[in-house]
């Protein structure tokens, strides 16, 4: 177990080198024939992904919808044990935006952190306080609270003009000064908006961000990177899911030379900036 | 499967007589001792509470979490398999808050409706339309969007004044108009700000609300009747878990005290309404 969140994934990133966070959305429609016949097939692709992106990746981020659909618990479960012996510097971030009220978050803590050892959890703020708490109350942990997200329809509730300023901007004021207890809260800020992702990183200048939208979803890197890096030069993790682990139809060789392709645009991104 | 989901709700109501919830939030901790030895104790509660609630509840909501933290999916979906086989006119509720970008809430909805074959899911708004749309497509279901949830900080994002009027109005207001093509979207609304409630009535008034916050959260019956019923007498689920499934610690005849106690009470209510 970790003694600290946050100094657990100042250690992703110091080890790793990377900002690049692997997305583990498998879709057994898109998984390659010749997995599709083992007897667990979601675990066995997810292995051919830890085993071509390990060297590259700080982060580690199944998205739980694409188990639960097809009752593949169990493989999450494995996936994140292969993940912890692969690749034991990079986070594992369970994407399963969690929100409920208090005694229900407190159970789906124990879901994340104790059933699935995942090192933190996405959570919606709409519920406020209540429902974010009971994931930050634990040092070890994190949780990376929805922010602006990637989204077409993304606008219609978190750019509502709130006394002058977006939503958005109100809730990662509000999550970075009550909701942090131990410096172990993160934000999804998606890749697709550069303009308000700049704008959330003055707000918050210390706060880390999950940045998905990379990939089959169009996002902006250079205007992340320009505008999202926190002063010492990290203070992102950059989300790839499908363009990552569906590179070539999921071909090892392919895998691994997205996910180094990327990497190495960050860092030429990074070093510029 | 239903034909369409607003009829199926409305069966609920009309054979029923009742507009009671039975929310299985089980808890190990405090499953009777007996039935803690079951090899598959939540099964083995639930099917009690299920056998105790039958005659009164036009609806069942197992809350997600309580399962998941526990690996409890198989004991889930027997549990959803024991309502329709004993109380086949009650709609099933997935009490998940799914929220979700539209590729990811597809996946979300094959759990709810597929995997799981519940009749509706809850759900939560803050990613807009592309979140909540998918779990509507089908007429046959149905989604539950939060509008006004029943915790303390509720307020905090819910509350917030946009042009004139509180965000979770606008909510209400949006959900109504764009996001229920198959009149298949009912909203979450919390029993414990009945003021609120009533204004959100007043918004939308032939939305269903699902109404938590009864019992152990101490909401307000009474207004909650006055403030919520649709024109019809009908509009409401009203939704109890603690407060009658651990009534006199899990003992079957508390149960089913529990379940028609409410079950009066509502209806003294809905008849001098």
């Amino acid at each position: 177990m970790n003694a600290n969140f946050r100094q657990r994934l100042q250690r992703a990133w110091d080890r790793t080198g990377s900002l690049v966070c692997v997305g583990l959305d498998p879709d057994l429609k898109r998984i390659p024939a010749e997995l599709r016949a083992d007897p667990q097939p979601i675990l066995a692709f997810n292995r051919r992904v830890v085993d071509a992106t390990a060297h590259v990746a700080a982060a580690y981020k199944p998205q739980f919808a694409h188990y639960a659909a097809v009752g593949a618990e169990a493989e999450l479960e494995a996936t994140i044990d292969y993940i912890r012996a692969k690749a034991p510097d990079a986070v594992v971030i369970l994407d399963a935006k969690r929100g409920d009220i208090g005694s229900t978050a407190e159970m789906y803590a124990r879901e994340a952190f104790d059933r699935y050892q995942a090192d933190c959890v996405t959570v919606n703020p709409y519920l406020g306080g209540d429902g974010i708490l009971p994931f930050v109350n634990r040092a070890a942990f994190g949780a990376i609270v929805l922010c602006r997200t990637s989204n077409a329809s993304a606008g219609q509730l978190q750019d509502v003009d709130v006394a002058g300023e977006p939503l958005y901007l109100a809730v990662a004021r509000r999550a970075a000064a009550e909701w942090n207890p131990h410096q172990n809260l993160l934000l999804v800020v998606g890749a697709t908006y550069p303009e308000e992702l700049r704008m959330i990183r003055s707000a918050v200048p210390d706060i880390p961000f999950l940045v998905p939208g990379i990939g089959e979803q169009g996002g902006d890197l250079a205007g992340v990177l320009a505008g999202g890096l926190a002063a010492d030069g990290n203070g992102l993790l950059i989300s790839s899911s499908r363009g990552i682990i569906f590179a070539g139809g999921g071909e090892a060789g392919a895998i691994r030379a997205a996910a180094e392709d990327l990497n190495r645009q960050i860092n030429a991104l990074r070093k510029s900036a």
